[in-house]
Order: structure tokens, then sequence, then C-alpha cells
């Protein structure tokens, strides 16, 4: 069971409002909308991005990182290896 | 005239596909598909988010802020200002 | 104790070596090189402190947040929130 | 002539404040302080150089590149394009 389970409908809330911002852009792009306008929107929607991926986060480190601990060190330093990955590619990205 | 007109149908056709792959995360979420999954889709979505912005940045600044040069050195430092603050507004999310 | 402890000397190498870095930023500027060349520098000091960072909070999830699992959901639940809120940190800087 | 040149002294006093900031981290290390606010310091100085950056970014736009649109386009092109890839690598460090 993912992490997140709980809260299913609350990211999926969240993923609908996104989608919206992006069809919001592409609008604005359509109509010829300023390049600048476009690009804060830009940022508002990684920002709504990234606020979804922390609490995804955050649940995974409360559920399944959690699981993995009770599990033995061997599974708990891969879940955290694996975490940390992830984090890591959000920094770049 | 937006600094990206030339290139409209272009971005246009990149934020289909971005949206495309907001909507691949919400039926990932409604799947229950792994946390970890989830978030390096999220990673991917930031980068093509990045990359849209990067290239109407420089559409921006071959246009837009060409004109502003053009217009006077109060024109061309205004510009010059806003498309710092968008880039550190980037920067940010 | 400290996550990292087993590997300050290590921690402390790399940080030595970020320090050389601004320096070397420091005489770059004195000297008046080329902005987009300060630029790539203070780009490649950004990654290292990164690696740092996740380096540090791999540690850290590998022990503070294990010790704080074994002592109940609270202590737990906590340290995950805390853990959450310094990535959310990097992400915004 | 590097477009920064008339507030060197400005831009040096602040890395010689972030090389303090990358000292007083080494020393946390040292001390074995607490993971989560190494992280911390780690952000403010990730911050810290986004701002130097933003504003060598201002400074090299109000001048290397308003002087390559004065010598025509190709020059203005490839000035644009070289700052673009500049915040590109801003934004994936």
């Amino acid at each position: 069971m993912a992490g997140y389970s709980q809260d299913t409908d609350r990211y999926l809330a969240r993923l609908k409002r996104i989608e919206g911002q992006v069809r919001g852009i592409q609008r604005m792009v359509g109509e010829g909308q300023y390049c600048i306008d476009v690009l804060t929107q830009i940022s508002a929607i990684e920002s709504a991005l990234n606020a979804v991926a922390l609490g995804l986060l955050e649940d995974h480190l409360n559920h399944c990182v959690v699981d993995a601990v009770k599990q033995g060190e061997d599974a708990q330093r891969e879940k955290m290896h694996e975490a940390t990955q992830a984090v890591a590619r959000l920094l770049k990205s």
C-alpha cells in the first residue's frame, strides 16, 4: 500500500488544480500574453508541485520507511538511500 | 507582441505534453502506485516546465528586452530587472 | 550524537574544498573575470553544497530518524516532519 | 570589462560573508551539531549564493548584453543564449 493512501483524494484534488494551472498557461500562451507573466505562472506551478512532492515524501517516510526500519537494517538503509535519491532528483529539477 | 509568438505552436505542444504528464500522475496516485515513482514523475514535470521557462526567457531576451534596449537606458534597466526577478522566482520554486 | 559523526572528517574535507571554491570566486571577481564564468562557478558550488546536504540527510535518516522510530509514533512523526521541512528549505534555496 | 566591475567591492564583501558562513558550517560539523541545523545553514548559504548570482546576472544583462545588442543580431543572440544557459545551470544546481 502506498504511503499516501489515506490522503489519495486530497492529492488528487491538488493535482487537478495543477492540471488546471497548466491549461491556464496554455491559454495565456495561445492569447500571446506577456512572457514574464507566463514565467510567473510556471514558477507558481513548480511551487505547487513541490508542495505535493513534500507531502508525498513525508507520507512515504511515515509509512514505507517506518515499515522498512522494522524489517531490519538492510531494508532500512535501502529505503533511506532511495528517499535521498528522490530528493536529489527534486533538487536538480 | 509576446517574445515567443513565432513559436506559439511549439510551446503549446510542449504544454499539452506537460498537462498529460500531470494527468499521468493523477492516474498513478489513483492506482496507489509507489510514492517514490510518483516523486520521480514530479521531478520530470518540473524539468519539463523549466525547459519551457528557459525557452520563454531566451525568446523574451531576444525580443522584448532587445526592443527595450533600443528605447533607452531607463526602459532597458527596467526590463533587465524584471527578467532577473522572474529568474529569482524560478530559482525559489 | 549527530547522525553524520562517523563521517565527520570526510564532510570537513568537502567543506574545506567548498570554502576554497568560494575564495576562488572572490579571486575571479577581484580580477574582473567574465560574469558568466563566475555564474558557472557559483552553480558548481551550489551543486557541491547540495551533495553535502544530501549526504547529511541520508546519515540523519539512518541514525536520528531510526532512533526516533524506535521511540514511538509521536517522536517518529516529529522527526519526519522536521526532515521534510529541511528538504523544503533546500528546494527553496 | 566585466559587467559587475562598478560593484566589485560590494560583491567581494558578500562573498567574504559567504566564506565565513562555510567556515561556520565546518565548525558546526566539527562540534557534532545537529544534522538539521547544519542543513538549515546550507540552505542559507545557497540563498546567499543565489542572491549574488542574480546580482551578477542583472549587471551582465545591463552591460555585456546591452553591448552585444549594439553589435548586431548575431552577437546579441549568442549572448542571450549564453545567459539563458547560465540560468539553466543555476536551476539545476
